[in-house]
């Protein structure tokens, strides 16, 4: 076989069955390889940011990596933003960088690049296959290397003569590396920290806000422990049925407003909190002064087992309070991020997953849906807006059963608008949501907190979309997707309404300014 | 003065007065910034792609950097490729990337990445300002680093408290540092390596293919040398009154062919003509056995100088051969890439600049315009596509009173389709033209090259972008640029006619196939 096959079959081998994929001349083989290996789906992306942030969506609901497949540097550097927000996930991901033949790098043709040095930052593991024998196995140690743990990006460089010469072996199925499991004795500083704390917090990072792990964090909030999770988080099991921990204010001083007082940190799952932005005279750490921190387990660590543990050193009860499901009644007028959220929480079937890419919007959707019907939250993890629609992509791939809600921005909806054509192409079961505020808010917002100051002519047109307005429906549809634009909350709610009857992709342009 | 207001008014003073931005959080102080110096014309684009470009073909045009305002690493990520474009077209752009404040840094906050590691492959130069009073000099460095020669990336990495602090200071205004004089020993050891070669060619780069190196060119070649140019040139001067050299072809094959029994190939602003990509069993380097290779100049030296002196030293008549203008018949029936240059060729009004994206269909443009009015060519340098849009943007920004040719296919011209409200918004005087056959059509040729074989069935829908068909008259509607379909070479003839009488953004979609 040669290098392509053992690659594609390696992969099939150690379930990475789905590829997110835009391919170039140096990638022909690997394409052709695809029609050898049914086990293989491959959907097209017409950006390779959309192709990455798919592969997070993926990983994020399967629990195993999807690949990509990018085109030389110059293709992995236009999917380095959603791979940076699926480091900040710990999400795996392999992906497959097509080279030029290794005979022909030092000729440095003009697509060639040092694409080593340029995968090296967002990346868990890097290496070249440099010649077809080595594929299989280096495959293989990809798969292993992205799931971590804590997972994040493998990516395996397939020079060209790698892929086409005949000299490939399939590579060994490995077993996924899990979590750790908790350190007992961490368990029990813990336990009795909490017990002996004046005010403490338990505060759980994305490892730590599964299903399960909330569950067990239930059990500690009711033997009494305030429990909160970071601001964003990967992959979020929340609505009916499901514990509600509080979130962390995005902002600093709100932070440490709610964490005024609080003694005892302990940290699950995550660190120390920080500001996502300096500003000038705040502090960067969100501990409040005399907070100790405690570590109940690290990322790396099977964070559910460690707070049932955690749950059972405290004596705490068998369940702790869940959220009932509650209909809010359907809003009314004016259409902002509230109706929105409402509607969200009236229309969204069970096992829904939201993929939160709305920037200011997304707070208010996060409280309305609280007591929705059960469904996963995904955030944008690494603060590289450009992730919602591709997130849902993977996603939908990933849960052909579960309705996905892609949350947008206006201005994060344009980064990876390609997405749409995906979605439509692929027929996948997505709603996407774009909020059209014709702004980017949040940087009105921000300029002032940085000092910026009042903007003046020059600012205020950086920060402005309005001029045009763009016109959602018809990109939608010039994409393939059925759209439509909803000016009060009255028309939004039915178009949700009917969007979440309905199976397939469609838009929904929500005029907000 | 803060360190952003020294940014801004010494890029000022030093020429740059044009910022291609996506900001966010951390360059809000250089956007309020720019209210306070009005030389600096900041262009709003939606995608750092569009930015990156857009400095790009500001560069190529107007001779000298404009600079680029990215959010931290990811931003800097999102502009990679069409930096990369640049890098190869030797274009100087200064790049300034928004960072965490320099205390921030170690606390790793979602957005926090290696810019320095990530920027380097790409840039001459790259820097970071720690502190306030470092920018202003910094950013004269920075110019001056852009300049080279040959020219390139400077990327200048700017914390958020560098940019707030008072303590900035305006830097020097600095000589930008011009191309190296000619060596008379080389031009006189080429003169006679020509004067008894049996069979010479002269290949010109990206350097040698302005208007006065052509013109000297045309003079060696009225010596009875045969003048080559690189497949891909920065910026190439064409049409009524220039010289036209040949162009070295794409495939290796052809290119081979066509230099067959050459004995000497003296290099002008480039080097050993390589194969784009490799192909089993074909070689890398496009220099024909037997041919002896020898450099008249290198990409730092002054060609158009090179050249001139070159000619003088062979005796070499005082001007070459020029082009007449020549307008080819109205195009009829089917629409292809054939019909679609006549029509160019026939409406293109004298010192248009065509923006080269069109991949497949890019040949028959070229050729069909040889002798159409006087333009400029810019070529995709880097082989990244998704310049197209972005090099018009940034053309029309730098010669307002240009007519500008945003030449893509469809698959290029989805990769920053964001591109589209940018034209739209600054009424940019730009054609956009869509080759829509729904394909990846290199891909399709290349295939078989590569030693794929005939795609199945998997390998096929990689290469299709026909399902659904992607309604480029709805999106570009809907980003505000006026539109319309042509599917004969009558209606593209009259659209294209209409458009280049007219003033102001529009798309054509070529429906070819």
């Amino acid at each position: 076989m040669n290098g392509a096959d053992a690659l594609i079959t390696t992969l099939a081998d150690n379930g990475v069955t789905a590829c997110f994929a835009n391919p170039g001349t140096s990638e022909m083989q690997f394409v052709a390889a695809l029609d050898r290996e049914p086990r293989m789906r491959s959907v097209l992306c017409l950006f390779e940011g959309v192709a990455t942030g798919a592969a997070d969506g993926y990983g994020r609901m399967a629990g195993k990596p999807a690949c990509t497949l990018l085109h030389l540097g110059p293709g992995y550097a236009n999917g380095a933003a959603n791979l940076h927000n699926a480091r900040r996930a710990f999400t795996p991901v392999v992906n497959v960088i097509g080279d030029h033949a290794t005979y022909h790098r030092v000729h440095d043709a003009p697509l060639n690049s040092d694409i080593a040095a340029l995968a090296a930052p967002n990346s868990l593991w890097v290496r070249s296959a440099e010649s077809a024998d080595q594929v299989g196995a280096l495959a293989a140690e990809a798969v292993a290397a992205s799931y971590g743990a804590p997972g994040g990006n493998a990516c395996l460089i397939l020079p060209a003569d790698a892929a086409w010469d005949e000299s490939g072996a399939r590579g060994a199925a490995i077993d996924p590396p899990g979590p750790r499991a908790p350190d007992p004795a961490a368990v029990a500083a813990v336990a009795q920290a909490l017990r002996s704390a004046d005010k403490p917090v338990l505060l759980l990072g994305s490892g730590a806000c599964g299903e399960a792990a909330l569950a067990a964090a239930g059990r500690v909030a009711a033997s009494g422990v305030r429990v909160l999770t970071d601001t964003f988080t990967a992959r979020q099991a929340r609505g009916e049925g499901r514990f509600r921990p509080d979130k962390l204010p995005y902002f600093g001083e709100q932070a440490l407003k709610d964490l005024e007082g609080v003694t005892l940190m302990a940290l699950v799952s995550t660190l120390e909190p920080v500001a996502f932005f300096a500003y000038p005279d705040r502090p960067s750490v969100l501990v409040p002064p005399g907070c100790a921190t405690l570590t109940l387990c690290d990322r790396g660590t099977d964070a559910a087992a460690a707070l049932a543990a955690l749950a059972d050193a405290l004596g705490a009860p068998a369940a702790g309070p869940v959220e009932p499901y509650a209909s809010p009644p359907a809003p009314a007028g004016k259409l902002d991020a509230w109706a929105i959220g409402a509607s969200i929480a009236r229309h969204m079937p069970a096992d829904a997953v939201i993929s939160d890419d709305a920037v200011t919007a997304g707070l208010p959707i996060f409280t309305q849906t609280r007591n929705a019907r059960a469904h996963d939250w995904l955030s944008l993890t690494g603060g590289a807006i450009g992730q919602g629609m591709p997130v849902a992509v993977g996603a939908a791939v990933a849960c052909p059963d579960r309705k996905v809600l892609s949350l947008n921005g206006d201005g994060a909806g344009m980064y990876t608008v390609q997405a749409l054509w995906t979605l439509a192409r692929e027929a996948l079961d997505v709603t996407v949501v774009i909020f059209a505020n014709h702004a980017y808010r949040i940087l009105g917002i921000e300029m002032g907190r940085t000092g910026g100051g009042e903007p003046g002519p020059a600012a205020r047109r950086l920060l402005d979309l309005g001029d045009p307005r763009i016109d959602w429906v018809a990109v939608a549809t010039g994409l393939g997707v059925p759209a439509e634009r909803a000016e009060t909350a009255e028309a939004f709610d039915a178009a949700l309404e009917r969007a979440m009857a309905g199976r397939g992709p469609r838009l929904i342009e929500a005029a907000m300014g």
